[in-house]
């Protein structure tokens, strides 16, 4: 499914099979100290399975001893905990206009962060460039080195091919169409690395970090573009193509005159977005070039530029509602910079999608702020990386060693 | 997850845990035949393992001897299959007015099959006691008993709470709000009994029998209802409150002024479903009071039928159009009567999704008539039960006995 260079999590000895091992780990991932016999009796797993797989584990040094048990009389038998500290993520949140860049240990703690300004359209050399060297930098500056690196996660504006990482016809990206972006990092950073549209990533580091109990969930980013990041049955759904949760060019119906720019009329983008906000206010004779200006505009107290506002916040929901209908999620997380900036575009879309979903999808429905704001994609770029190298199936690779 | 009792998988014998085996039977479930040495290369698990859990299957009958491999010097090994006569499911489709009654294979191959003329506003004990008898009688029919039946799986039209199997709220069936189906069916049948809506569980047996390598799949039942199940990753989405797919109740602008049964206006339901191009041919002095004689007037060629069966096409096709959007699926399979009526429907549904879904959405995306027909459902119900039964973890669990 994804691309990436042999993973990171070195092999543990000269074992033939390390079935069960990958169960074990999942359940040792919440962070509790268990002893054999407790992981014995949880997985089913025989004891000498759970014993010989626990010591490839702590020879990976994924899991580590964690104190002792109760006795039932005798000595007191070990525990065994994760270890998330062993390994490090490169998470990478690349911008229109910024890139950050962190490294996190494998719970997505950031050990060390890094903001740049920095033009997408630049290129991707340039802007992967100036991303290695700031990894490499950081690593440093969190006292870790290239053999602690489990993997790389970047987040990009607009439709990637999360297969092959390669960004599809990327509207505002002149220069990455079809540009090998795990390719270029893997000369310099030979581990896994993993590439998603931002809107997964910032869905997947919302989730992880404040409503993990919620399996399904929606994070829509209202911005200079929107998208949507889908999350059903626990699991992030990128579609047939990558394309999953492309609502910029959904219809809305009050748009029916409104030429956007991908031909159709109508279209989300075309009315809520933030260059679309600027042009309304410009034609009402406010002078507002993107979505920034029509920010600072709303926080003086405008109040052409917090109806306008509002009314996105409307067309947002009347799509919003239709996509609750469909997929009955439990929590709509709104974010991206107009999504962020407060109550304005939230209590349009609360108003629309209350009144249009039924009463059985929104019976329990929260619809909330971000609370991850400008650190959730690389939060997410950190835990794509994070499913993917400590999977049950890449564990026992990993520990695997044809013996 | 499921309310089910007691798997009617038969225990192996005193092993202490069966770790392994949920993965060897996954992988035997294509039917090919293996011999151990495959296995264990295959799974990566121990030579010892497989052996064992092998042992296992064959003595609960899911796994039988089938011939023997090469020899590469000495006595050939043996080969083992998967056997899926050796249980059977009974799958039900209960719609507005019949119920189809059948006895299948654990591939889905039906046995024996009825169709009984039964009006769901009969009530939950007249219906269930009506499948309940037929039940027993397929069963006879087919020459097997109670011991060979691996559960039971009912599909009902409407929302349902599919891990309590309680319908919600039935707007077409008085008396079934919050009857406890499963506990009903137990009663006489003491096997696992799973229950979800028609549109989720045609959507399930139009996949597995048509399509089973798209792995995001849409069925869009158009009829007295409008619904859809949606397939994502490969597996059946029912969202927070298994109220997912719920397409009906989305709104059409074109239906501003229509009101709905439900006190919104313009529902897709409201215009595009059985009931609402009958009473639209009813205002144009056509009489007709259900879809069934909208059919028969477009069968006969009558140009208003047709046009207003094209219309909701159109209608559908608007909606269908964000779905396409959101979700990115490949294949988009129109099903329901007035689905299954043929091209005029579909013209309409064709027109609009290829015009307003965005050019990467729709590249590879099928749009395609029902080919499981009125066997959808029944086929459905029987994946849904073989599904759940034959799970890693459900077999793990048949097989385990304390030791």
């Amino acid at each position: 499914m994804t691309k990436a260079a042999g993973s990171s999590i070195p092999a543990a000895g000269p074992v033939a099979a390390q079935g069960g091992a990958g169960v074990l780990f999942q359940l040792l991932r919440d962070g509790k100290a268990r002893t054999r016999a407790e992981l014995a009796l949880t997985t089913g797993l025989a004891r000498s399975t759970v014993a010989s797989r626990i010591d490839a584990l702590i020879a990976s040094g994924l899991v580590g001893p964690a104190g002792e048990g109760n006795s039932s009389g005798g000595r007191p038998p070990s525990r065994f905990a994760f270890n998330p500290y062993v390994r490090v993520v490169l998470a990478v949140d690349v911008g229109a206009t910024h890139v950050i860049v962190a490294v996190t240990d494998l719970n997505g703690q950031v050990l060390a962060e890094q903001r740049l300004a920095q033009d997408v359209a630049d290129g991707p050399e340039a802007v992967l460039g100036r991303v290695v060297k700031e990894g490499f930098s950081l690593l440093a500056t969190a006292g870790r080195g290239m053999a602690d690196l489990a993997g790389v996660g970047i987040g990009l504006p607009g439709p990637v091919e999360h297969s092959s990482g390669r960004r599809v016809k990327p509207p505002i990206m002149p220069g990455w169409d079809g540009f090998d972006v795990v390719s270029y990092v893997q000369r310099s950073l030979p581990v896994a690395v993993l590439v998603d549209n931002d809107v997964n990533i910032m869905a997947l580091g919302e989730r992880s970090a404040h409503w993990p109990a919620d399996e399904n969930f929606l994070f829509i980013k209202v911005a200079t573009g929107i998208g949507c990041g889908i999350i059903s049955s626990g699991t992030l759904q990128r579609g047939a193509n990558g394309t999953a949760g492309d609502l910029g060019h959904v219809r809305v119906p009050r748009g029916d005159d409104v030429l956007c720019r991908c031909g159709n009329y109508g279209c989300l983008e075309a009315l809520a977005s933030g260059p679309a906000l600027a042009a309304e206010l410009d034609r009402q004779g406010i002078t507002a070039t993107n979505g920034s200006d029509v920010l600072r505009l709303v926080a003086q107290g405008n109040l052409q530029a917090i109806q306008l506002l509002r009314q996105a916040g409307r067309d947002v929901g009347d799509v919003l509602a239709t996509v609750v209908n469909l997929l009955n999620p439990s929590v709509v997380v709104v974010g991206g910079s107009l999504g962020e900036a407060g109550e304005h575009l939230m209590a349009g879309v609360r108003e629309v999608v209350y009144r249009r979903s039924l009463p059985l999808a929104t019976a329990h429905l929260r619809i909330a702020l971000s609370l991850a704001g400008d650190r959730a994609a690389i939060l997410g770029a950190s835990q794509m990386v994070t499913q993917h190298v400590l999977s049950p199936a890449s564990i026992e690779a990993a520990l695997q060693v044809p013996g």
